[in-house]
């Protein structure tokens, strides 16, 4: 691990004081490790006085913190992560944090503060609406999923960049994490004890099972494009004005379907949580009409940049072919709903639950909350095919919806 | 390139003479240069005198011998092209050469020499049979194929063979010359005059360039197996006993189903063939069954042995899970139909004929068994999602033959 060693709080200022172009000479700069993710150190280093300036250093620990040092991980997600962030920065300008400094054997990363955004998640439970948003992640998932892909590289370099981000650790997490340990009776699952029937029908739900298996193999074997992962709420920080996508450690080639899928459970994870969250029922309608809305919008937005972008980009050769790039926007569209439902599954019954329904102190109403969840995740799992439109999915989610209340 | 150069004849038995266990001391060896392929030089070494002990060296040049100087290509094929080998012979026991000795700086490989071997491909043109060829192939396909997939593999273990194995510059030909180049008036095509109409509705027909889209995407972004990349018939030797699989430099993880589909295409171009070399309709009837019996045989071979290693040897979680095995073997299938389909097209207009149609020399005939193998092809590629069991296979092979015999 040649120079490697976890920072302090005291040696992170250090470190940034040695970056030319950030801080000037003298400055007084106070430190304060933040990180609350699972993986990594997070240093915030803001100068004092008027000028208020800050910076994150994002350090890569040899072992995953939320289990500890049992459970040793590569550093070199650091390298991937920072590549990633400055390709899709070139790829879709002002999406991520600038990257002011990238150091391989510390493992570790200096970046745009963005503590004037506030996370999605956090927001979305607020019931904050984000006007832009949409148009937002449509555009990015558009550029970063198109311009990695075969579609606009020279399939030589494209094969390269595949080797480049080979990612066996992290993508082991999601393999296990997502795809697998929620289907059977693991012992990294923690579940609301009231939802032990309903889960223990899904560890029996052979049918359900085939489609996830089919879900998990295309994980492991389409290197369609460039994907970031993780693409969670809690990746994705906003102002009113403005999108930021983070974390892009467990990027790799992947399937299109996947990002598309995370950004779409995470919605209707919250929308689920909505449902037993808002008491008035005029202002739960709206709320939940406003994150169905913003879905069908971040498909339009994707689908239509990334027609644009066949059209203006695209390399293949059979892209002029007649109803090609609908069937491939069907394919996405349906590999998306597919893998929103695994994501949505996973985080009522795995390992890592989402802040949207953990935060719903009453059992019983959680309860109702994450049955609503798996309802609509196993809905998009099982008529995924069905799906021809983004309006059919939205119907797959009212009427699992309507199905799970009348129980 | 360090310590590259080509060997000459007189070289290259200089260099076997320095491995240690291969001839004894001052053993007279004679040298021949015979490489009939298109990328590398194939030398033949033997002892004379009662020993007649021989070997092959196979040495990567750094172009491709077939067009010149002008069209380079990487010398790390001859490592691939090794480790493909020596993985072969671990996954299924003398199914290919012994490898004696690799040179990485050199790009030779020095191996068993099997003159005393048949190319599978001319003995087909002489209407010999391979009574074990079916099944060995067939158990060939399914141990390399499901030993190195995720079915098999740890995950991690199976992404890093999947970095090892990118093969940019081997599989561009395959992109090029068997998805691309036959579906428009390329530079590169070479076909019979004769087929000029038959061939400019091919260019013309949408629905069909739209199916070979999908399944060149599917060579482009599937990484599911280490295929062997050109499985045709010349890459098979073969005696009465025995079947040895060569010329390995194309693997690289892509779909299984187009390596079960290089072979079935084949059979079929010489299928096709016989149609007009044997004018006994008898014995054409025969050989042509005994081909389809071959197909059929052979796919059998595989799903039993595919499906016995899924039972023994399936590392997947939901291996088990009711359907998925036959899910999984069906989509083989349809993926084989297909990529089939589209190789005995390139055979047909492309860059690299077959000997089965090409050594038939009267311009009319051979267009008669070329637009057999085209319309057999087309069938093949735009039915392959109707296509439930092999059986199938076979019976659009059959019909597309009635429709093309009464034209």
């Amino acid at each position: 691990m040649g120079r490697y060693r976890a920072l302090t709080e005291a040696e992170a200022v250090e470190y940034v004081r040695k970056i030319p172009g950030l801080f000037t000479e003298g400055a007084r700069l106070v430190s304060k490790e933040i990180g609350d993710g699972n993986l990594n150190l997070v240093f915030r280093i803001q100068e004092e006085g008027p000028s208020g300036k800050s910076v994150i250093i994002k350090q890569a620990l040899p072992y995953a913190r939320v289990v500890g040092e049992s459970w040793p991980l590569t550093l070199d997600r650091a390298r991937i992560e920072s590549e990633a962030i400055r390709l899709e920065d070139q790829l879709c300008p002002g999406s991520v944090p600038k990257i002011y400094h990238y150091d391989q054997d510390l493992a570790l990363t200096v970046m745009e503060d963005l503590s004037s955004y506030q996370v999605l998640r956090k927001g979305l439970i607020e019931r904050r609406r984000y006007p832009h948003f949409a148009r937002h992640i449509g555009r990015f998932l558009a550029r970063t999923l198109f311009l990695t892909s075969d579609l606009a590289l020279d399939p030589q370099e494209k094969k390269r960049r595949v080797a480049k981000f080979i990612n066996p650790e992290l993508c082991k997490i999601t393999e296990d994490l997502v795809f697998t340990d929620p289907y059977y009776d693991a012992p990294t699952n923690s579940f609301n004890p009231l939802l032990r029937e309903t889960i223990q029908a899904i560890w029996q739900n052979d049918a359900l099972k085939l489609e996830v298996a089919k879900l998990k193999e295309k994980f492991l074997t389409q290197a369609q494009a460039l994907i970031h992962g993780d693409l969670h709420t809690g990746s994705i920080m906003v102002t009113e004005e403005d999108t930021r996508v983070i974390d892009a450690e467990f990027a790799f080639y992947g399937p299109m379907g996947f990002d598309v899928g995370a950004v779409i459970a995470n919605l209707l994870l919250n929308y689920a949580a909505q449902e037993v969250r808002i008491e008035d029922a005029g202002e739960r309608e709206r709320i939940q009409q406003y994150l169905l809305d913003t879905i069908e919008e971040l498909w339009h937005v994707f689908a239509q940049e990334f027609k644009a972008l066949w059209e203006k980009e695209g390399k293949e050769h059979f892209a002029a072919v007649p109803g090609y790039v609908d069937d491939y926007l069907l394919r996405v569209l349906q590999d998306a709903a597919g893998f929103a439902g695994c994501k949505m599954i996973r985080r009522v019954i795995g390992l890592a639950p989402v802040a949207d329904l953990e935060t719903i102190e009453d059992d019983f109403q959680r309860a109702r909350a994450e049955r609503l969840a798996l309802a609509i995740g196993q809905a998009l799992i099982l008529e995924r095919t069905r799906v021809q439109e983004i309006s059919d999915l939205i119907s797959r989610v009212l009427s699992a919806k309507a199905q799970e209340l009348v129980k």
